[in-house]
């Protein structure tokens, strides 16, 4: 999407032809500075110090991680080494496995000379099939948009709530759940979207609020606990937010509040959707909220607070006070009978075990 | 309440029997301060700029305001002057008008001499009944989590979920939500309190979680994203919320967020309380959504956070990207369908007119 007119992705092949350009999003939403990486330890470094973030973008800088290190060492050793250098930055991020086994096999049986251009071509490929699950993603809730605002008789603004950031930076490009925004403000709808500030790592209000508002979306940042009054008062028309897994029956877990988000559209007849590629999907899973272990993160996302100061510095403060113990519950779960439809790159279904092996029957088993 | 085991309330005569200590709540938590009001300026200042925050405890610092005033002019012209002072410090209190009226009332007919010793006694009597109500808002709430604990079998705690700060902090002493807690706490009950942080202006995180520390109180302190996730889970048995206007008819309007809360424990069968005086029921209304309006309050609220630097200094940092908007709804009202019950200084009643007919015959009209 554009930073201030110009067209960007998150990741990309430097101009030099082998270095890889990424953009720092630990400076975001304060500063927009881009770091190149020149070697399989940089681009672990960005994964692990959250330079990037978002499984689709983890997984393509992995994938590039393998190419810079090919580059000095082709040989299996240095291809074994790469992976686990790159897989031990997030073990349990399944995107990332999936990325490095990719990279690994299309250069199976090459000849040592060979290895770095196929893995070039490989992590680009990795890249551009992501753009365009995010941009088929972004047509089919396009037209959830667009029926929403004709429905309610084409007023001056079309309002989409969401909640942390499912945006281009979480991808290589147009995001999951903002896609459909980016796409509908393109195509001149007159979408606004309320921002969920996402405590407690904010990725609403730096990241979500950044993205849109350099693309030249118009957007208002809410805290997480304003959407149920907004909802209640007719001033939200679809609430569309992204997914770190989704069972194969349609239950969504996302990041925390999620879940009270989808009750309060329930409760107000709002409907709320849930873009997702196909590899969100866990189909070994029934049960969200039953089996889908929610992970907890350090108490200090809770009680501190990071910005910028007056002064221009970027500081971090206490918010509560000493000895109050802090719990920080990472993702919760949203029951699919709260789910109004899924929107996946093939289409929109019901958030139900027939809707998604409607759209992908190959799933469907015997 | 205790403060590391000394009593405190939050507003008291000084030992020289006349001017009036309060504990400035600006500092909080990261500081315990009390400040010394001397004179009606001094009073004004504490209520406009918040060292004193909640109407019961607005109403007790404009009471003794007007003792301070009287003891230097105790001419009609004075008392109207106090009046007019203190009423503009927020003109939309209604605790204020009302605790102003008492003092105004208490002395008409007097001579000048006796005005200043009648003044100081009703003063003492606002604030002794204020206790009086919050502490029997505590009795009946005490119940309510004593069952709760032995309807589960006497578990090792039982977990009572609030918003906000409807803590003694709010009032003379006690609080409204919290005072059950503090009396289940205080009759050896094992109760711990989730305390939601309540952005933006955390008074969760810093006030609730400040004073349910100072008396010892097990707590936690989450997100406002969390508490459908641990609704889910089991690890709430109750809800105990404040609340600032409550209809005639038992909708219940209290800060932003409550409504998700009260979502959430719908959702997964835990009981949700509302506590308060009879001074905040609002007979006039019958829908609290479509009747009540929603003050915005400045947006900076939202876009920014004061906490304390590693250096010790407080700090206000921004979170959002310069250009993001923000929109800053101050309350919600939660629907009277959401609510199990309401607990006031008369006992435990239903959410609906009936059932505060029933403990308020006096009101039932004819």
């Amino acid at each position: 999407m554009k930073v201030d007119g110009k067209p960007y992705r998150t990741i990309w092949r430097h101009e030099d032809g082998w270095s890889v350009e990424i953009i720092d999003q630990t400076k975001l939403p304060h500063e927009f500075v881009l770091a190149q990486l020149t070697t399989l330890e940089d681009a672990a470094h960005a994964i692990k110090a959250m330079l990037v973030r978002g499984a689709p973008l983890v997984g393509a800088t992995a994938a590039y991680g393998m190419c810079l290190a090919v580059r000095e060492d082709p040989s299996d050793e240095g291809i074994d080494r790469a992976y686990q250098v790159l897989f031990a930055t997030r073990p349990t991020a399944v995107n990332l496995r999936w990325a490095l086994d990719v990279m690994r096999d299309a250069m199976r049986n090459l000849p040592r000379e060979k290895r770095a251009a196929a893995a070039y071509a490989k992590a680009a490929e990795i890249c551009d099939d992501d753009v365009a699950t995010c941009s088929a993603i972004g047509d089919h809730g396009l037209s959830l948009i667009r029926e929403a605002w004709e429905k309610k008789g084409r007023p001056e603004r079309v309002n989409v709530l969401t909640h942390c950031n499912a945006g281009w930076l979480a991808t290589v490009d147009w995001g999951t759940a903002l896609a459909p925004i980016y796409k509908a403000h393109d195509a001149g709808l007159p979408v606004h979207v309320w921002v969920d500030e996402t405590r407690p790592r904010n990725q609403g209000a730096s990241l979500s609020a950044w993205e849109l508002g350099r693309h030249g979306v118009p957007h208002t940042v809410i805290t997480d606990n304003a959407g149920g009054h907004i909802m209640q008062h007719g001033l939200v028309d679809l609430c569309i937010v992204g997914t770190d897994r989704t069972t194969g029956t349609g239950d969504v877990c996302n990041k925390i509040g999620t879940y009270l988000k989808a009750l309060a559209a329930h409760d107000n007849g709002v409907p709320f959707y849930v873009a997702l590629p196909h590899s969100t999907i866990d189909w070994t899973i029934d049960d969200g909220v039953k089996e889908i272990p929610i992970e907890q993160r350090d108490a200090a996302e809770v009680t501190e607070m990071t910005g910028r100061a007056a002064d221009g510095r970027i500081v971090t403060v206490r918010i509560t006070p000493e000895g109050s113990p802090a719990a920080n519950y990472a993702f919760d779960v949203t029951p699919r009978k709260y789910v109004t439809g899924l929107i996946t790159e093939r289409g929109v279904c019901a958030a139900s075990p027939e809707g998604l092996r409607g759209l992908y029957p190959e799933r469907s088993g015997g």
